[in-house]
Formats: structure tokens, sequence, C-alpha cells
């Protein structure tokens, strides 16, 4: 932890500042020091966009400053009428946060936000689902063209590693599969009807009340969310062209406690299991897990198993939702950036 | 995995010819293509020393041949009488890779290996934990001192990734502790008392017929093979100047089949848990485990549990010993000074 000689200014953008880009914000405030003494980093957030408006300052903007955005404590301005394009491509920057929402159908307006950055070489850290899962080689090919980075770790699993843990820390292994529970919603659901023998509908209206499920939980409970996740894996790990409708997909809304409860009694769980294989598997379903497979895990967690020919079976289990969680490893991609 | 235009040749070393370092040449021959296209490196085994004598190539040693060394189909040699520390300073090579056996009160042989391949300006890769766990500062200020890379992931938790997982998957976490399954003879063990019913004694020398555990497993079932790689992370994790001595220790010799089966009633297992915080404590010590918790794994399975300030309990499971798993994390170590 010894102050670094040659420290380097890593300015930063932010589109998108809903609670993952706050969160972030929040994140950089409490690791300022930190960022400096074991990295060498002094990290800036230099402008932030938003559909609302947009903030910037070339010395860097006040996090705390910032955070009261999202409290209504202070409001959007806009100055000059800068556009969000414009901020991306014309502000003086190293690293562009994409943390806008996922669009899974158009990718957008994430697929313009990141193309604009790359092609303005810019790095990209991202924790959007929607252009990866649909133009993931378009992008990846671009980034490297312009050699830039582009890293999306917070796109699977929130805080658990998976991504980069598969690249880096497994390097040299062959990856036979990667099976898991990539879902928090689904799993919190189907714990507690487990738990309870409470039905669905009612275990639902619970998780929306507690802020685990969305008003509209669709995405989560039919398995596209859980598919769009896999898609990542296969492109980026396994090399596949895939988008999400290539996935074979059932979701949960069908599972009764009486089925819970005939696992129960065999000695397993059901759990929402999304799969991928080098052989070009690709499904998310409702599964069989025994009760005493690493991939058990309760309440909202996430979980990935990882097959691989040297290292055998590794699992990961982590948070994979929560924002100060989606920072963790949004800053985790900017440090390795500058590794 | 398109081919590479420009490969480098890294030629390595192997210190200790025992099923380690034997894995890694058996790794090695199968993962040859795929270092090149992959990663662009061309890895060559230039020289292999042991108790028993040294082979040395300088265009690279056939691993097949090598390989018969361990069964007795092929003698070893000493061309020239060379010593095995001539071997490590004079030789021609960029990285060395020490595998001799952990000696946890001298550090010997690795402690004098890894010096001297260090003072003459190369890379170390090592699964010995005892250089490690007696002089972690000396050591890693000397590989800094001389620009060269230390790296030993293999010597904790086998082929399951954590030191690099915390340094890198996890930067900018603040990381508040560490709690695992360190060793597998211990987890097997118990797991076999507790589903059994079975006395320590009987399901120990089980575990001796079937190669889980050594003809002497005293290091194993006392704590202290736990209390050194505990010794490691809290050096590298957590910067403290631990040596083993510093690690309250106990082992689960006394541990009854009753004593389970009282934890079961419970909804509890018993696990030698090795425990490291940032506040100083370091513990090895049989541990009531709730049933759902991460860290319940059975067999030889290793698991650790990471406490992070942003991207809160992070849980990774995995195999903890083996030839081929252990040179799984030393050639990820190896290709990581690559990168």
């Amino acid at each position: 932890m010894s102050m670094r000689s040659n420290m380097k200014t890593v300015r930063i953008s932010i589109i998108g500042f809903g609670y993952v880009g706050a969160g972030l914000a929040e994140v950089i405030r409490r690791k300022r020091a930190d960022l400096v003494s074991t990295y060498g980093l002094d990290v800036r957030i230099v402008g932030i966009a938003d559909l609302n408006g947009i903030f910037i300052d070339e010395q860097g903007l006040d996090e705390a400053e910032l955070l009261k955005l999202r409290t209504g404590a202070k409001d959007w301005e806009r100055p000059g009428g800068m556009t969000t394009l414009e901020l991306i491509k014309e502000l003086d920057y190293e690293v562009m946060v994409e943390t806008t929402h996922t669009d899974v159908t158009s990718g957008q307006p994430g697929l313009t936000h990141i193309t604009t950055a790359l092609e303005s070489g810019r790095h990209v850290v991202t924790s959007n689902k929607g252009p990866l899962a649909l133009e993931y080689s378009r992008l990846t090919d671009l980034a490297a063209a312009q050699g830039c980075a582009l890293k999306y770790e917070a796109t699977v699993g929130g805080a658990m590693p998976l991504i980069s843990l598969i690249r880096d820390n497994l390097a040299g292994n062959g990856v036979l599969s990667i099976q898991g529970i990539l879902n928090g919603t689904c799993n919190y659901i189907l714990t507690r009807m487990a738990e309870e023998g409470l039905p669905y509908e009612h275990v639902l209206k619970e998780a929306q009340e507690l802020g685990y499920a969305e008003a509209d939980p669709s995405s989560d409970v039919k398995g596209l969310d859980t598919a769009v996740k896999l898609v990542i894996l296969a492109n980026s790990v396994f090399g596949m062209n895939a988008t999400y409708r290539d996935v074979e997909v059932t979701g949960i809304t069908a599972i009764t406690p009486d089925a819970l409860k005939l696992a129960d009694d065999a000695g397993y769980v059901i759990k929402l299991i999304g799969e991928v294989s080098r052989e070009g598997c690709l499904k998310a379903r409702p599964r069989l897990v025994p009760k005493d497979d690493p991939l058990n895990v309760g309440g909202t967690l996430n979980v990935a198993t990882i097959k691989t020919d040297l290292a055998g079976d590794i699992t990961v289990i982590g948070k994979g939702a929560g924002p100060i969680e989606a920072a963790s490893a949004i800053l985790a991609d900017i440090i390795s950036i500058y590794r």
C-alpha cells in the first residue's frame, strides 16, 4: 500500500446515471485514496450524461454533489444544449462507463453509445447486457481495431467474477461448459417457495415488495435475463456468434410448491439453470439440482460452475445484483485497463 | 483463437520433478498448440532438476520422454556433474518453476532455489508453500528489486483461484476477511465421518488407502498445512508479516462421530476452517458451519469465502490438490507474466 511515484490520471465519463452509474460515483468517492495508494490511479469523473441532462468538469466532478441528483436535492442541467453523443465524442477523457438500461431487442441506446466511444478511441466499460448480447463480435472487433479495451464483467453475475476469472485465472484451461444461476430474482422466488411451501404468485408479490423483483418481472421470471447473460458467455468464452434468440428458454412461472416438495423429498432443489457448453448447448430452464451440489445456493445469490479440462470444476458464488456490487465489477475492469 | 503473429518463446526450468513438476510437463505437452494459438507463447522446458539428477536441452526437452522418469522407464542423468544451483544460475531460460516439497521449518531447498533464481534475474512460479510462509516479504522485495515476477497461486487451494482472484478480479475492493477449507484431506475425513458415522481412525485409514491422506498425515490433520496457507494469504492479501507460528491451530484428530451427529441434528456440519482477517485474526480450527452456508462443501473440495467491502461475500470452490490441478494454477501464473 505504498504511495506510487508514477501516478496516472484516469478521466471517466458515466453514461446513464441510474442506480449503477450513481453506485460507481459513490464507490469512486469512497475509494479515491485507495485507488491512488494501491493502484497509482487518480480516477476522476469528468462527465455524466443521462436522459435528464449532462454535467461536465474537466478537473473532475464532485461525486457527493452528483449523488444529490438521485435524491432530487440537485437539478439536472444541460450546458450549451450538449447532447450525450457530443459528450461521448468531444469531451476529454479516457474511459466511458456505459450504465444505461438493457434493451435486448434494439440494444439501444447503449449500442450507439459504445460504438461512438470506441470510434472516438475511448476505452469502454459497461454493465449493459443488450449491446453485447446483440452485437458482440462487431463490438469486440471494433475495440480491437481501435486499440481500445471493451470490458463487461458487470453484465454477468454482478460482483461475482466470471468472465475475467475464466480468461485470466483459468488461462491455459479449455472450458467445457458453464452452468449456473444467473438471475437472483428467480433464485429468491424458488428458494422462498421451497422453504415456505408458498405458491409462485404469493412469493413474486413478496419479492416485488422487497425490491427483489421488478413491477414487470417478465424478463427475469421467463428466463430472458438468464438467456441474455448466457449469450454473453457463449460469445466471449466459446467464440460463438449467438444472440438471445438462439437460447432454448423455459421460465419459472409454472413451477408449483408441489413440484418443489417432490424434489425436496428426493434430495433435490429446483433452480433456473443457465447452461452453455463448448458443443453449442444454450439452455435456460428449471432443473433439478442435488442439495449437496455447489450450484445449490439460496436467496438472491448467483452461482456458476465452470467445467475445465485441467482445473476440474471451479464454482464461484456471489451477489448478482446491487448498485455497489455492479460498481465493484466496473471498478475492477477500469483498474485492469491500467495494469 | 487466431494464430498470433508476435510469438514469444518462453523457456522454463522445473526444479523438483515430483508429481507436480511432472504434472506441469504433462500439461505443457497437452497444451502446446493452444498456448501458441491463444496466448502466442511457445513454452519449452529447457531444464529439469531433481535430487536424482538433471536434464537440459536449450531447444526444449521432450515432455513424453521426461514423463518416463516417473515410471522408471527412463534413468536420471547428471550431465557434467552439474548441480541444481548451477542449472538455476547458468542455464538460459526465463521462468523457474519451483515444485520441490514443502518444508515449513527450514523452507529448504525451495528457499535457496527461489532466492538464487531471483538473484539471477529469472521469474519464479512456485507451488512450494514453505519459502512463502517463512520469508514472504524478503522474497517479494527481492523479486521487486530484480524486476522479476514471483507467482504462487498453486500454493493455496490448488486449481481454485484465490490469490490472483483477490488481486485482479476484486481489484478496488477492501478485503475484510478470508475463511475457508484449505485442506482436502481434512475435508474428506470429516465428510466421511459425518456421512457414515465412522470414527476418525477408521476414516483416516480409508483416506490413506485412497491416496487422500499421506502415510504421515500429521501436517494435514493437525492443521499445520491449513496454517501455512493462511500465512501466505495473511502476508500477500493483508500485508502482515506472519509465519505459521503466529497461527492459532487446532486439528481435527479429536473430532468424534458423536460431535458430528450433534452438529447435524442442529443443522450444522463441522469443518476445519482457516480464517484470516484484516484485524489480524489468524486461526485454523474445527468450526460449526450451517449446512446451507457456501462453505459447506464435501469430499476433498477446497472452498474460500472472501468478505469484501464492495462486492460483498465472494465464494470460490475447487479441487485443492492433484498434479494436473496444481499444474493448471502454475500454467495460469506463467501466462499471466506474459500478458
